[in-house]
């Protein structure tokens, strides 16, 4: 007897997989000891250039959940509402689904996992975070006589492409971006990429993953990186620091930290020298130190190859649906985290204004790691001029540093809004 | 009903395990669905400081085969000779065993792995490679579809941390030893980490997992550490390299490489970073790119998490016998290998001799990409004094290379041995 897959979506991953699944045929019936077919494939829309031979096609999605012939399906629309509609009446009708889908793990995976579990059917989702990194499987089953204890990772590409061409060729944001977007690594619309929310609903499933809590997105404090400058990612320089769009998950007393914002990176750190379009994924643990992974975090193949992982260890009975929400999250407001922190202080260049910065932080119990004034004057559109300061604060509770920033603020010499980046040091 | 787990060995990792499962003890059985309890540990020698509680003791490892209530066994005692017997002896029995043991692996795994397939219990050994890195279960599931065409590994410890040593601080080779075995880093007797032969058995396990074929150790070309100077390290930095013991595995038209040498990296490759006693594995892959890894290679707890791991995966039945030697292994002899050389070759200041080498050189086809002749005299024995003269050469096949060095060698201004090293831009 044989393994009948489904697969819904026709886009680049989609494709990858027809040929990945053709052109290994033979090994992944080996594999799995018995013959994987793809026998139905549903898309909204045809592609006429997808090679789909004689494999069945519609264009009603429902196909996949009608066809009782089919052991599992593959989901690849993306988005959330088909997908949650086509997972959930797969899953209830006892078919496993595999999906590269974040999204709508992020927004309705605790109800399908639990409905997974329920009917004992694998929902399987390597491919939704940091693409061909195995880390889902990593976090499922290598570490049950220790605990992670933070998560920091690169794992959103067109992030990190942008970032790393301001840094590396000194291109500012709407150019890079651009490029980004004439390479296929960024939408059109690209809000969701550079706004942060992409990374965020990753990090809310490996959060889930490694805490044993529940996918929590709306508790992921998210930063995009549309505000960085050139100056920013030179003056981090100068102190010794890449910026990086970070996704950070932290557990401490059973508090749960869930943050995307960018960063400033120590350069010695293993993701500062991620670069491009490559993913990272960071693991701090009890007894195994600390783990590193980093490969490609998106392309048709090399999603496609997580799925086919996904889907041959189902076939060949190494699946186990992972547990979460165990526990449920308790998360830490972003005002209760402590960090340093990068300033950089748009000032009049007049005498005491230094002197006034410093009051104010040392108030609010902040004390000055490096304080640097630049000489490169800023012609303002009033015609005043303003230079520069840039500041690394020691560890702060971010609260009290926001209040010390409204008071700065408040100053006539004073630009605002302050630019504040957070520094991150888990390594 | 329980699993029973017996353990051979009382050293190091199976105190760490004897502590991780007694701490863990609960989510352990949760994670099998059923109680797992060490019942047994044998070892040739009682340590009194071993927290053994209650589970019974003997200096006779053969307790372990004879007690038919053990559903599985945990060899921690290292070695080939005794390993080789209660492994076997174990399989026959029809009893699993997990081990962390590469040199029983690298000399008898054909042979046991072979019991363990006809016999169906499981031969686990996550533990056997780069210790905490889950690298050996990414081998085994995440690449149905894909090919791994490459391993590069940093996966001696004691070797990386003595050239790290060497490279930060500019000891000699002898005393960052002695320090690494202060430390704990390296044994008494050094020889076996430093010369490249624990590296080598390593080698041999991932090559036979990624390319399907025999582990055969013999086939592996190992060169240690010992004759790396300050000077090569401070020669290859200026290049624009860090010098690392690497292993290396490749696949090219089904014939395969395997070799342990030093090594020149290039500064920008992620190998290059990797410091101390960490581990770091690179898969170059044919639809995942290139995948990196890295974490602690050794230590109690970071190794007997790995174990556990096996044994949670083995007690829940998400275990699957790899299978390797599906076809021979065609090796390829060194002197076919084609690299780029760095050269130090030490040579009498007379005009003239620059000339010689590049014409030597250039008789046999190999081209000079660069070449400095140092200004540092090194007075030799016999009063007369040379001149490093250090040279990184245009990719050349091994053997060839080999001829030029002869050649070079015979001549009376350059003395001998010539010390060549490696580049390697696998990445």
């Amino acid at each position: 007897m044989s393994i009948n897959v489904g697969i819904a979506g026709l886009g680049v991953v989609a494709q990858g997989l027809l040929e990945l699944a053709s052109t290994n045929s033979e090994r992944l019936s080996a594999i799995a000891a018995k013959p994987l077919c793809v026998t139905r494939v549903a898309s909204r829309r045809l592609r006429e250039e997808a090679a789909l031979g004689s494999i069945p096609f519609s264009t009603d999605l429902d196909d996949l959940v009608n066809d009782d012939d089919l052991d599992l399906v593959i989901e690849l629309i993306g988005g959330t509402d088909a997908a949650y509609d086509l997972i959930k009446a797969c899953l209830n009708r006892g078919r496993g689904v595999i999906t590269a889908n974040k999204a709508v793990l992020a927004t309705h995976g605790n109800e399908l996992l639990e409905i997974a579990r329920e009917r004992h059917v694998p929902l399987a989702f390597e491919a939704a975070v940091a693409g061909g990194i195995p880390i889902i499987a990593a976090l499922k089953t290598r570490f049950p006589a220790n605990s992670v204890n933070w998560i920091t990772g690169i794992i959103n590409g067109t992030c990190n492409y942008i970032l790393t061409a301001m840094s590396e060729e000194g291109v500012a944001f709407e150019d890079a971006l651009r490029r980004a977007q004439e390479l296929g690594y960024a939408e059109a619309d690209p809000t969701f990429d550079v706004g942060g929310m992409d990374a965020a609903q990753k990090l809310a499933i490996l959060v889930a993953l490694a805490f044993d809590v529940p996918i929590e997105i709306d508790e992921v404090y998210c930063e995009g990186i549309q505000d960085i400058t050139i100056d920013d990612i030179r003056h981090a320089d100068e102190f010794g620091y890449s910026i990086k769009h970070l996704a950070i998950g932290r557990q401490e007393d059973d508090v749960i930290e869930m943050r995307v914002h960018p960063a400033l990176v120590p350069k010695d750190n293993l993701l500062a020298r991620v670069n491009d379009v490559e993913n990272a994924v960071q693991l701090g643990t009890t007894n195994t130190g600390v783990l590193r992974f980093t490969g490609p975090g998106a392309g048709g193949h090399a999603t496609a190859s997580s799925v086919i992982a996904d889907l041959t260890n189902i076939a060949s009975g190494l699946y186990q649906q992972p547990g979460i929400g165990g526990k449920p999250l308790q998360a830490r407001r972003m005002g209760d985290v402590s960090s340093e922190f990068f300033l950089s202080i748009a000032a009049t260049d007049r005498p005491g204004v230094i002197a006034s910065i410093g009051e104010i932080l040392a108030s609010h119990g902040i004390s000055i790691a490096s304080m640097v004034q630049k000489q490169e004057e800023v012609v303002r559109s009033d015609d005043s001029s303003v230079i520069p300061v840039v500041i690394l604060t020691n560890s702060v509770v971010e609260r009290e540093l926001d209040q010390s920033l409204q008071e700065l603020e408040s100053l006539d010499d004073i630009a605002s809004p302050i630019k504040k980046i957070r520094v991150v040091d888990l390594a």
